[in-house]
């Protein structure tokens, strides 16, 4: 059920996540905030002990919300492992080519920024990439047991190696204002994550 | 010949770097900077049209910096290609283990904050990074030459990738304080950049 209290609590994230994947953190002033989602101060501290734990709210709704997309994909949306995860992939260039201020990653918008300034808020960022990390990395090794992933591919490896080529990507995306970077990375992805050659997949013919 | 003005322009440079490295571009207020660099604000006036400017003078100063030790490396330090490529991405793992403000990739650091807030800033880095992902490519394609990287591989794809997966993991590192993302990273560039088969190199063996 959802009360005025959580409609105006979410109502502040909703506010903050637009303007923090615009002006980031710390360059999100918490009047503008406040004067943006229209609350007083009282309200927003009512929610909130602080700035910090406003931001450590934000990224816990973000890596929430993201993996459970991220798990529906990987679970359910195609009948490969090695087709759920370009789903997956496809997506990440549909979502980080657009310019708008909600699609965009926080991860690879916060991160450098918040890592260096709050233990509590890189901390959240790390365990959430883990998480999504040890998953890609799962998927790889299910690709490899349906036949759709060459075996000769580390998915502990690659997994982790793939996530971090596509944060990259997302970085050059953003400075170059083009998706080409993204449209690499699915090329190089699919260097990455080969099908298997025919004889390995029908020793018979 | 360096005068007094280009040293105290150059000290303010210096000190603004180690700032901006721990604290991002709007989190370096300019009143620190000043009494960090201990020098007036009309002294940093004569130097800098502005902080924006002043951003600007320092992403140039570090391309160029680090435009000329990337050159040098690939260029130099090794016989082979290949080799060269290697010892590039080995000195990134050593630079960006480290927690040191002035060892930290700005790239990685100011890119996804400032290209959001100042266009001149983004394109500043938007050519650097340009600039270095085809030096790459074209030292992957000598390794062809040389005999010391596989033809499979496909310089103008896999240069910018590798170099995209190299930023995605120095942001992991960040995130997760440690080095693993880009020993990760050096075990995928290995996988990305194979050598030849022998019978490639000696087909007469």
């Amino acid at each position: 059920m959802t009360t005025q209290t959580d409609s105006t609590r979410d109502h502040i994230l909703t506010t903050g996540r637009a303007l923090v994947a615009q002006r980031g953190f710390t360059g999100m002033g918490l009047a503008e905030l406040l004067k943006t989602a229209a609350v007083p101060k009282g309200s927003f501290y009512h929610y909130f002990a602080s700035k910090e734990d406003f931001g450590c709210k934000l990224l816990e709704q973000y890596i929430g919300q993201y993996g459970k997309t991220l798990t529906e994909i990987l679970e359910d949306s195609a009948p490969t492992a090695r087709a759920r995860l370009l789903e997956y992939w496809s997506r990440w260039v549909s979502s980080q080519s657009s310019q708008e201020a909600n699609s965009q990653c926080l991860i690879v918008k916060l991160g450098a920024e918040v890592s260096d300034i709050s233990e509590e808020m890189r901390r959240l960022l790390e365990a959430g990439t883990r998480t999504m990390t040890t998953q890609l990395a799962r998927t790889i090794a299910e690709g490899q047991q349906d036949g759709s992933i060459a075996t000769s591919v580390q998915p502990a490896l690659v997994g982790p190696a793939l996530y971090q080529m596509w944060l990259g990507a997302s970085l050059m995306a953003k400075l170059s204002r083009s998706p080409n970077p993204l449209l690499q990375a699915m090329e190089a992805t699919l260097v990455l994550l080969p099908e298997p050659h025919p004889e390995q997949t029908s020793p018979d013919t």
